[in-house]
């Protein structure tokens, strides 16, 4: 059995990589950290874990946790991960890191748009960016995992196959995207407050939201050039779930076929990514509890535009369920264990 | 005192003419008008009004309707209104028309748009289209109002000052829409049902929504030419709101005092569009059951566009409080009669 | 012009209490008092009243705001009325306490059930339990008014009729209450955060909420004896409302119609309590932002026993528009004033 | 591998049942029923199921299907599974009937409450009562087993060990019990449209509920004599979940301890009954997606009565769970197989 470790289990991605694990049948969690609850039985702070998880929440020693696991997940705020981490960790252990810390190559767009100074910029090199249906090849075996911002995976996957084959101008891309409550955290914050974020929707981070960086470098390395994109996060009030529609000038006339088509050469074969029939838009409801992105696309020909849309739970295939993806590609294991849960609906 | 008639008053748009002219000084209702009900207590349909409304739901007979009230409001579907009126009712009546019959001033569009044939095309020309700060000359005294549609009157007013102006390119626009669920009506159907739309989020009439052409035709009278944009509607779990998010190229570099200054142009003086202040986003909780239209903007110098945000409530400005507004002005009474409540918050 | 100054303006009650005074004829609030936000506009707080409300937040100086108003509504914690209020103060303006702090007559009962020391217990006797439909008379002209809890004020107008006429048992009270989240109130706890909230139902305070003793006491004073009751509230994903389900022994065979003449016998006159017709349960939704409270009852003849419903915002006739209902009859104003719009749906 | 079919597949809990069978060992599904969507393919109703279900809907034949499967689930309304079997049927496969044809052994009782024929009373006393927790043992190798209501499963399983042992008076009991809406079914009705359920509460069948007499007769079972109890139920707007808070008279003075003692007694073996800890209350969130059904309870020493409060997911352990736990149960397998995945939080 892989040992694993998680720091900062007790935000809600915490909380998901946990209920994932549980039912992976390879792994088995030893480390519930938590730096506000030591001490805490985390089924007290998760009290749907009642009964299943008898564990108390641990510190954030990453150097002890590096002597007891064979994989750490940080789902912990930007900075942690890089200021925790060494080289004599990283001979011991897996880890995964859900925060941004080494998603970004240039050490300067991440400090400028973070805001903050980066505590080990000599792992951003080797560390691999885990979005797994791009770069599946390259996380095998690898030490340090970058997993991807929820915003971001939807964001990519959505736009990845017309960047790549050159359908649309990535120069025009708008991507404007929707997400639930949970992606804010579990922060007590009078904006996350039930009455605040219930009957209403609004845009915020305009123009400045963090994930924007992330998506234009990924979708660059498609294009083989730099973009700039606009990327628009709304708060919705549900909890889980982000849509994704994404506007971007065709570069030629194409048939619903040829993008079909393209879409297909990427995803065909892939199990989490589904492309949906003709005229089907993504919703988030079913996709749901699951580690599924389902994607589609509408050409809009009076506008020579193309609209394309994605769908995931930002919980799972946003953050935990790509953590364990990722972690099975490191490990070696079938790349859906532990995933393959349909989606929960209503 | 002014006699209202409301043929369709037990749809969600119908309800609230009726809650806003309870509150309305000049007004008093006469006729409750629904197909599906005639003869029930109208207060048995919507129980908030028991005890303040005693009337029976009466059939929707509009020539004798005529005969009885001053304004009709007509809140039904598309192809009702133009099957019913003729010259001798508005002769008699004034009428304030919530569905899109006479607001596309092109037959042709309509009946494509719409997929039925219209009945009185020869009222179209006459019909004024009633979005009140754009148009409030033409609407005082007219006998024939098009009320704008919900999405329209959000997606107009935020983006007129920019087109009018000139300062953006009116062929790179794009609207990304929101909306809550009370704008998909009353009609028991599967798709609306709480367990459908709660905990979900979906784009819907991609690329074939019917507001399309209408925003298309009034923004091309603002910029002097013919325009086609992209206009993505999404449902989002809330009773109401609408939230517009628009992007376009803009045509020169602007500073943020140049955009405000044509906003304040159009707005400064309008009593129900607000325009925020600087950073400050529109949400649609800042203006439920309230009348106002919440509006403001960001510049995004890395590629050069314009983001334009709006928020209202689609049961009262984009419907029911408009048709009020509407009605002030063709009767000369105070434009903001009834209207002035301040929105409801949590 | 009446002067209103309102301690804890930026509470939800507060901010409800702005909403309605703002539509009240005789009123202007001059005093927007908050402690945290001291010196920040109004309006940047709540932004529904931008452009509505230009004032700035004040401090808390209920001395000097007794200078400069007439009326002073405290929206605040237990305990702060209390410690502010003297004779002087007294002397110069009416007050109208939203807290607990002069609601129970028993001060020893106060102290045990809010775990606080009452700061000025001499005016306790003084104080009317504003609840208008049972007290009106009583609050006319009182300088210091006891504004009822919004649990208490549903549970004991669903009650009152039953137990003052004696129908049921008064020592069988059982009273299942549930309340939107609103009154949770506006602070930043993990508990109240939209993912917490969303998607759940629970009982919470069970045995043990400080709305109990309120309760009994004012129903003992009906039925002319003391009474213990059970009252379990439960905190239910919807902003505003409150329902009570109560259940009691009949002490005699009962008709409907002999239960409905005791209901009407108190309520027939009464503009804000409405006794449903037979079968019509109360729900929130069809008082939302109004005063009203909606009453029913069914006989259970399996059991003897009877079931009382009752609904109302608990914003409004639970809080502020009670507060602004005590108001008027205080300063002999028309009891309705400010308070008559109809509900909105949905 | 055993060879389910599904009758009403289509319906929330039908669909509920192919989720958890996806995620069984030993079973695989052969046969989607739906009358309403024959031909049409399962995951265009469902779409969670795109590309993991490929089967089209088949109609409801049940001699048909019992050549094919072992196993039978009717996920119908009332009188549909009556009418269909036979004693050819019941010699080919066991049935797990999900509506309440079998449920109540007094076929008068039956037809006074739902008030329909019985088509085949002569299976009655055959049939099983499949609430497991209780009827365990004579559940195995049964061959028509009736699924018990979702409010019935929750009401009985908390208060069985308090009407067992005799601790509570049981005709004092009163029932408040409160539903997520998917227990309305997917039925197209104005009443459960999402802005009919969304910021509301209700009670509804007061009196009149189906499941009283269900819930009477099995907690009659259990204390030996006819009762009759109070139960109320009330919409939440929420998916999924119900609550129950119950009330009821002691019979003597008990301890915490005492009380305690009772519950584990029955429940501290039982796998999905978690008995929380003091002061815990049971939410519905903390067993969202999953088998659980959370109970606990307060003494309330003041009226010497006892509060007893249990938590489930009504399409789970209320519904599609509880079939498969009897299905389990049936065919001698492990009874937790396909039950155990954790909650899902938030």
């Amino acid at each position: 059995m892989i040992k694993a470790g998680i720091i900062g289990s007790t935000g809600y991605a915490g909380n998901e990589i946990v209920r994932l694990l549980l039912g992976h049948k390879e792994v088995e969690i030893v480390w519930y950290g938590s730096r506000s609850y030591i001490d805490q039985k985390y089924a007290e702070v998760y009290q749907n874990f009642f009964q299943i998880v008898d564990a108390k929440c641990m510190d954030d020693n990453m150097e002890e946790l590096a002597e007891q696991v064979d994989v750490i997940f940080t789902a912990t705020p930007q900075g942690l991960c890089a200021s925790l981490v060494n080289d004599d960790i990283l001979s011991k252990v897996k880890i995964i890191d859900l925060s941004a810390d080494f998603r970004i190559k240039d050490v300067n767009v991440y400090e400028q748009w973070y805001g903050i100074e980066h505590k080990s910029p000599q792992y951003i090199e080797e560390a691999v960016y885990g979005l797994c249906e791009i770069n599946r090849e390259q996380i095998k075996g690898k030490r340090l995992v970058a997993n991807p911002g929820c915003y971001t995976t939807c964001s990519i996957l959505t736009l990845y196959p017309m960047v790549k084959e050159g359908l649309i101008d990535p120069h025009s891309i708008i991507i404007d995207a929707k997400s639930g409550t949970s992606g804010a955290g579990r922060g007590a914050k009078v904006n996350n407050l039930y009455c605040e974020v219930n009957e209403n929707i609004k845009a915020y981070g305009v123009g400045t939201h963090r994930h924007t960086p992330e998506i234009e470098e990924q979708l660059g390395y498609a294009c083989g050039e730099e973009i700039k994109l606009i990327f628009t996060p709304h708060l919705v009030p549900m909890n889980r779930g982000i849509l994704v529609t994404a506007y971007a000038n065709l570069k030629k006339d194409v048939t619903y076929e040829e993008v079909k088509a393209a879409y297909d050469k990427y995803y065909e074969k892939e199990k989490f990514v589904r492309v949906l029939e003709k005229g089907v838009c993504p919703e988030t409801r079913w996709v749901e509890g699951s580690n599924f992105v389902d994607v589609n696309f509408k050409i809009e020909p009076r506008t020579n535009r193309l609209i394309m849309m994605g769908a995931l739970d930002n919980l799972v295939k946003g953050a935990a369920g790509q953590a364990v993806q990722n972690m099975n590609l490191v490990f070696g294991l079938d790349e859906t264990e532990g995933l393959m849960q349909a989606p929960m609906f209503p």
